[in-house]
């Protein structure tokens, strides 16, 4: 970490830039991500990505932070705390802030009982993020993410994922390229959809596994629902309830998978 | 519905007051809870609850408002669309909100089969309404939400349950009552904790089972952790991944209930 020269003034190039970086436009054109929060920078870091810039706020750094800072390799720049909260996308800003080249992971190859999650178009970042968060709780390879959905590297997805987005490959692709990555690989596909006959939970979840997932007021479209399997999540309809938030349904089937596959192998 | 003048002053008192009861205290001190939304409202009337006031603003309702506006029978208010834009919560508000007299479940008396959810020091609304529409969902009995935690009748509350609010029977109540509550029953009752030696898919989550769980960072007070049973949710932590939401938690659980259940008296 080498100090500068604290940065002050609102108008700052660095300062104009980090502001025009949150749009997701920008941040494709510049070929970078925004990594917000000591939790978030730490897992990005952990994970092999190198950062490119850092901003730091000293008086802000929670105990995490004030850590984490000095072993941070690169340009580091000070702002003051009114240019932190200016260039912050948070209530209560932890002075951490990275610049890194948007990674491109490539999916791992998957193992006999691997299982994947695929996205069609969510566009909720807290919904994206708390799927990839779970996901890589419950042990998943990987995240597909289906056209032009939310930005998996958008700051809110990286702050609902609590930095997961980094840990867990998450690759963005076209329905083809899914389908045609997905059979090349002999995955067997689960849709989840509201009105499947089969409960999630009779439903065989072992092996190479992809969970669909859609919009909760749109559902999957036609085309994916015509896959191997369609799963439903079986709900007390007695008091009017018809639905469950989209993430929710999603870590329901990704420890149902953990379940079953703990219940093979035995405790 | 009467319709009556549209209010268009920002100082208009009707308005004034909405905005005042966007506070808990306020709203404690009138006694009234405040309903936003055509779905929110609607599932409040159908679980039989009598609304005090409507305010209406025609051009911003949704189909579904449309329909359900007429069929309200309470004093209308219409407002213009300025005038709903300053007492309205949302970003993109449906025009129609109202407001009841604060409701005051009591909880069932449990069945054989019951299951209650126990939420210790939960701030985030956000959490504790997901936790309640995953609960209304999974057919849970009840909520139990300890001490002063969120207001479970708070517009984000209202709003993040989808209306399950109303649906659910929730109580309020102090550590004590709520232990006196569940010993006097014969509940089991299982904590959360992320250090428990137990899957929660290993306990025998059947009977009348109380689920508790606490905040992510603090979790349960060792009183409460002292318990029949605690259990974790098993993670895969090779890559780093900790911890999980506590809604994501609680629905994890609240589903594992309920597929005990289901598999115990056949399909």
């Amino acid at each position: 970490m080498s100090a500068t020269e604290v940065i002050t003034s609102l108008q700052n190039a660095h300062v104009k830039r980090l502001v025009r970086l949150r749009g997701r436009r920008e941040r494709e054109q510049d070929g970078v991500i925004l990594i917000e929060g000591a939790r978030e920078i730490a897992r990005a870091v952990a994970s092999g990505l190198t950062l490119s810039a850092v901003y730091s706020t000293p008086e802000l750094h929670s105990p995490e932070g004030e850590t984490l800072a000095p072993t941070l390799h690169a340009p580091t720049h000070l702002l003051s705390r009114a240019a932190f909260e200016k260039v912050s996308g948070r209530e209560n800003p932890d002075g951490l802030l990275a610049l890194a080249p948007t990674p491109a992971p490539t999916l791992p190859e998957p193992g006999a009982d691997s299982v994947t999650v695929v996205l069609h178009g969510l566009e909720k970042p807290g919904n994206v993020g708390a799927i990839l968060r779970s996901a890589d709780a419950a042990g998943a390879d990987s995240v597909i993410v289906l056209g032009r959905g939310a930005d998996p590297y958008g700051p809110n997805v990286i702050r609902s994922s609590q930095g997961s987005v980094f840990t867990l490959p998450v690759a963005v692709m076209t329905e083809d390229e899914a389908q045609a990555w997905l059979q090349e690989r002999d995955f067997t596909t689960f849709a989840c959809t509201p009105d499947a006959g089969r409960a999630y939970w009779d439903a065989p979840l072992t092996g190479r596994v992809a969970l669909l997932l859609g919009t909760e007021h749109e559902g999957l479209p036609e085309h994916w629902r015509r896959t191997d399997h369609s799963v439903s999540i079986p709900m007390d309809a007695s008091r009017g309830a018809d639905s469950l938030n989209v993430a929710t349904a999603a870590a329901l089937m990704l420890f149902e998978c953990a379940r079953q596959r703990r219940a093979r192998s035995g405790p």
